[in-house]
This record gives structure tokens, C-alpha cells and sequence, in this order.
């Protein structure tokens, strides 16, 4: 594969240093930054963040921060969650949608404070839409981009090297919920969340002076916990499916269509951006659904276009991420299926770059 | 340097294959898609783009389209530049900015119809924008990506090449103007632009289909020219003053200082966004100001992150792009300076990865 080419348009982040010194393998571009995509490879890095404790540069979810008076008008014109629902400590997962009901970003939104949000995001300038929505409407608010870095700290062991760098309250963090913990005199918002299955806290590192620091802080408090620098993995995040947004949804999706029907509050009768759109979705129900999709056979190379679904000869969907699964044996994939053909059992074929293969949709995914 | 990890998310383009054939050797992404970045070498690439045509696969210029009555009004909103001068067949350079005189985006727009125009687009995601102001202003529009990739034949012999692919019209083509040449029964929009100083063509390839014929058609026709697969070039490209959205500016920018300050006309009296704030900085003009800046000294990588100018040691501005150019045998560079500082002759010091250098303020820059 070819090297990447770097510039500041496609931008370090506060850990790109410890990140190298790492021996970063590959890199994604993730919102305009760089996403470590490899260190050791692919599989060791699967089996080590199963097995021990990772440290990650997601530095690329972004922050879209909204401020003013109008805030949380704002924060609920982009999503048909019921934000009024959520907790001041919680972090909640929005589906933002345009005026078709299509995906624009799938963030995790947190209200860090009265009129005052964080929304952490996926891959799209979400800061222009939300800029655009408050221009457009007049409302009061300043949106922008803070200095907020996060850092993920992932896998079964990863609550015991928190509580070495931030105390014994990271315990007491729940799932989805945040605590403000202290480190060099700084207040970081700290959730129990992340791009894994494996358990495990996202810092927001607040001050891109003090991510090297914090980066040192865990790398020296875990060397007896076999403490590596990672990143999301794609077979894991596969076996757990956890959907990318680029990958397996796209603006040409309503959150139906990725499962996420739970988080349409229809009825909660909050006026939204694509209200009209997902009404009419919600009565009918989605045409096509994300499944978990076994392909057999052989290993095959992950995907780096869609590979199609067909039943005798028929399109039926498209298989957007694959990775073979040391674990489970078999190449677990993420694929969205149309209504007749995503029954748990449906036996189709996919049409990868190297050949077509036999696939089995799944009632659940492996993770 | 690391390996570039690619998905779905990072998407290939419809002349993906023949770049690949063609030896790519680094890619960046931009737009979230694949931009060929090196194929013999950065200093190979640039001797023949000067010498020769080279074919560039720049469909990372994603186009937003914009119909609808509404078209024309959404347009206008988007820019400070007065579009009612605008010709039928011409291609607009507009910067586009927020409420506050940031850039967002400084894309080419074309009007391709009644009520319907392209933006083709730098680094971000100016669709996003566009959608929200109009869904904020209740504006009937439609806006979305069309399959469109653009296609550049850029060097001196690129009328040659392009006259025995598309006929002799193409050299009635104006600079920054357009004409529909037909390709394999299709209709193409080709202007006579490109991010280049070396002359040239962009075709917006209407229809992924056609990509690879195209390709392959240019490359036979153009086997006695020396035709190359290329890109844009870093070395030529800063000789040529062209900057980069999001290396030269970014949203912490406004047009005066980027040096667009010919675009913005504010006498035309029409309604845009961050009207207010630009007659504020046009009272006053920009506090800084990019400039062409030598760094003299022997040959020095590209920075991946800004160098800091300064003078007496103070803080004066910073270099964004730089590049060892053979033909000027002198480190080329685009910086952002200080208005006390700007002046050519100004002799400052600019403080690189690689320690510090003697710099110094152009009059003009190279190409």
C-alpha cells in the first residue's frame, strides 16, 4: 500500500509524538487528523486489546462546542433523541440527520455545563451543519471547535491503570456517564465509554499541552500492566457491532436503517431537522437494515470498497466492513440487507474483490 | 512514514485503477477520498508536470450541487462576492465564510444551468453549510453530492493532449471558462483551470462510468507526449502562490487576509452571511497577511505542522506550506505575517523541525 503524505491540513494531534515513538504501522485520516490504524498489526493488536490494557489517540472525535443562550434550542433541532431526557452527567449517542432524515453523523453529546455542549463527534464537519442550522434560524449561540483531544483507555485492565493516574473514582463512573477528575491541576471530563467492547474511559484532554504528560502519566502507571498504544480495532469493533459512520452508513441512511430507531423520540414532539422525513419512515418501518453477516470460507482482506449482496443473482444489499475473526473463526462483516432477505439464517452471497463467497445473516453480532 | 489504512470511509475514485496502475507511491485524503500525493517522487513529478501533461485524478474536488428556485439566492448567501457579474460559461473563485468572516471553504463555482450550480470544492465539508443555511433559512432548494469526478490535464502540453481526446474546440476555451465537449456520448463540463501554473484543462466527469474510458483515452492519445499520471504538486504549486484550504487558511481566517480581498464586494449591497464582520475588517484591512517567504540555507523537508516566524524573537506570524525548489534553488514557502512584518525584503527567522532558519518576505511569488 502506499505511504501516507502528511501536511498540516491533515492534522497531528497532542499524542502524534507518543504515537510515533510507539511505532505507529498505519494511519487513517479521521476529520482531517490522523487516526492510528496500526501498530503491531491488525491481529496483535486485537488480541492484546482483549487481553490487557490499551491507550488510544482518538484525538480525531472532534468537539463541536455550542454555546449561548440558544443552546439547547440548538442541540435539539439536530437530533430526534429527547434531549431533555438526558442526565447532566451522561453521555448521549445522537443520530443528526438532515432534512431527508439522512445520517449526517452518529456523536456522542455531553452538556458540560448551562447552556453549554460538547457533541464528540464521527467523521463529517458536523461544526457546519450545526453552524449553518444556527445561522440560518438566527438563533443565539457561538459554535466552534475547542481544544479538546480525546484519549481512550481500553481493555479489561483498563479501570485498574485509571484508577493509578486519576483515582479511585473512576469506579464509580458509569457507563455512559462522565465524572470532572483532576491531572495536573486540570478538571478533564472522563467517561466510562468507547470505540470497544472491551470496557474502558475516554479522557477529553482539555489543552493540548498537557497530552504528552497525561500520555507519560498512563505509559509509566501501567508498565507492570502490559500497557500498549492502540487503536480502535477494526475486528473487534466488527465482532461488537459498532458502526462507523462513512463506512456503514452514510448520508443516503436514516438512523431506522442503522438500528438506530430507539433513539427516534417521535412522540416526544420536539421540533427537528428531518421530523417530517423520519415520520414517514417510522410509519412504514426501513426497507433495508444493518445485520451482522457471517462470510465462510476462507480469510479474506477487509473490504476497501462495498462488496455486493445478491440471492440468486439478485441485489439484496452490500456488505460495507469485513475482517477475518481470529476468534470466532470466520470473517465477521457489517452489512445492510433488505427487508425480505435480513431474517437471522438468510444464506446470500457476497461479492468480494476476490471472489464470491457464501454469507449467512446472524441474529447477533459476535461481540 | 506509515502506511495509509483505507476503508470505505476513506473512498477511491472512479480512476482509482489507473492511478494504482500508474505506480501511485503516496496518497493523502481530502474530502475524505483518496488524493494521489507522489508517483516517481515529488521532484520527478514536478520536473515533468513543467516539461510535459500529466493526468490528475482530483475528484477529491467533490462538487456540491445546488437546484431549485431558490438556487441563485442560496448562492449568493454563501460569499461576498458578487455573483450577478458572473458570466454563463465562467468559473467562479468564491470564498466562502461564516457569520464571524472565517473561511470555510475557497471552492470554484459554476452556474451549469437554470437555477442550477456546482461548487467544487477545497477541504471540507461545504455541503454540510450550504444544507444548513438553507434548511435554516427554509430556503427551496435541493443540495447534494453528485457523481462527479473531476479529471485534470495540467503542463504545457495539455491542449495538445486535450485537442486529440475532445477536438479542437477546446482551445476557445478562455481561462476560468467552461464548455460541454462531448466524451463517449456524454455531455462534459471542461474548463480551462487546474491547480497548476503550468496551463491545463479540468473535464467534471459526469458519471463514474466514463472514469477509466477517459482515463485510458487520454493516455493513448497521449503516448508520443510523455503523458504521466500526476497530481497536484507541492513544489510547484507553492512557486505558483496557490494556496491550500486548511494548510495557507483555515476558518480562523478571513478573506483579506488570505489576499482575497478581490472577491469580497461589498459595494454590490447583497445579502451573505458575515457581512457585518467583513466591513469591519475592510474598514480597518487585515492585521496579517499571506506572503511568499524564502527560507535560505541548504534544502529542507516539508513541514507537517506550522513554523513559527519571528523577528528579534518575537512572535511576527508562521509558515504553513514550504518546499526545496530546483528551479529556484531556494526553500520556497506560504506564510501567514504580521502587518509591521510584511513588507518584501522583511528579514525574519522561521523556526522549522529541523532547527532554526534565516527567512525572508517576497515580493512575489515564484511561478
Amino acid at each position: 500500500m502506499a505511504e501516507i503524505a502528511v501536511s498540516r491540513r491533515v492534522r497531528r494531534t497532542p499524542f502524534s509524538a507518543g504515537v510515533e515513538a510507539a511505532g505507529v504501522s498505519a494511519y487513517s485520516v479521521y476529520n482531517r487528523m490522523l487516526l492510528p490504524a496500526a501498530f503491531a498489526g491488525l491481529e496483535a493488536d486485537y488480541h492484546h486489546l482483549k487481553a490487557a490494557v490499551q491507550v488510544w489517540d482518538v484525538s480525531v472525535e472532534r468537539q463541536v462546542e455550542v454555546t449561548g443562550p440558544d443552546a439547547d434550542r440548538v442541540m435539539q433541532m439536530l437530533t430526534p433523541r429527547d434531549l431533555t431526557r438526558i442526565a447532566e452527567d451522561q453521555c448521549a449517542y445522537i443520530p443528526v440527520v438532515d432534512c431527508y432524515g439522512g445520517m449526517l453523523n452518529d456523536p456522542v453529546a455531553l452538556k458540560v455545563g448551562e447552556d453549554r455542549w460538547w457533541i464528540s463527534i464521527a467523521d463529517s464537519d458536523l461544526l457546519f451543519w450545526v453552524k449553518g442550522i444556527a445561522t440560518g434560524m438566527n438563533l443565539e449561540v457561538r459554535v466552534r471547535e475547542p481544544d479538546v483531544s480525546p484519549l481512550a483507555v481500553q481493555g479489561p485492565l483498563a479501570e485498574e491503570l485509571m484508577m493509578r493516574v486519576f483515582g479511585s473514582s473512576v469506579q464509580d463512573i458509569r457507563f455512559f456517564r462522565y465524572k470532572r477528575l483532576a491531572f495536573n491541576g486540570r478538571n478533564l471530563v472522563v467517561a466510562r465509554s468507547g470505540y470497544s467492547k472491551q470496557g474502558g474511559f475516554e479522557i477529553y484532554v482539555e489543552g493540548g499541552d498537557i497530552g504528552m504528560p497525561l500520555w507519560q502519566a498512563l505509559f509509566e502507571a501501567g508498565h507492570n500492566l502490559d500497557v500498549q498504544a492502540g487503536c480502535p480495532n477494526l475486528i473487534e469493533r466488527i465482532e461488537g457491532g459498532l458502526l462507523s459512520y462513512g463506512n456503514d452508513m452514510t448520508i443516503e441512511n436514516t438512523p431506522f436503517e442503522c438500528g438506530l430507531g430507539r433513539y427516534c423520540h417521535l412522540d416526544a414532539g420536539h421540533d427537528f431537522v428531518g421530523r417530517a422525513a423520519l415520520e414517514e419512515v417510522a410509519a412504514t418501518g426501513p426497507d433495508q437494515l444493518i445485520r451482522p453477516i457471517s462470510i465462510l470460507g476462507d480469510r479474506l482482506p477487509s473490504p476497501v470498497e462495498i462488496w455486493p449482496l445478491t440471492q440468486d443473482g439478485q441485489p439484496v444489499g452490500q456488505v460495507t466492513s469485513a475482517a477475518w475473526s481470529p476468534d470466532f473463526n470466520v470473517n465477521v462483516s457489517i452489512g445492510m440487507v433488505e427487508a425480505a432477505f435480513w431474517a437471522p439464517g438468510t444464506e446470500l452471497e457476497v461479492h468480494t474483490a476476490h471472489g464470491p463467497f457464501q454469507a449467512r445473516v446472524e441474529a447477533e453480532f459476535w461481540g
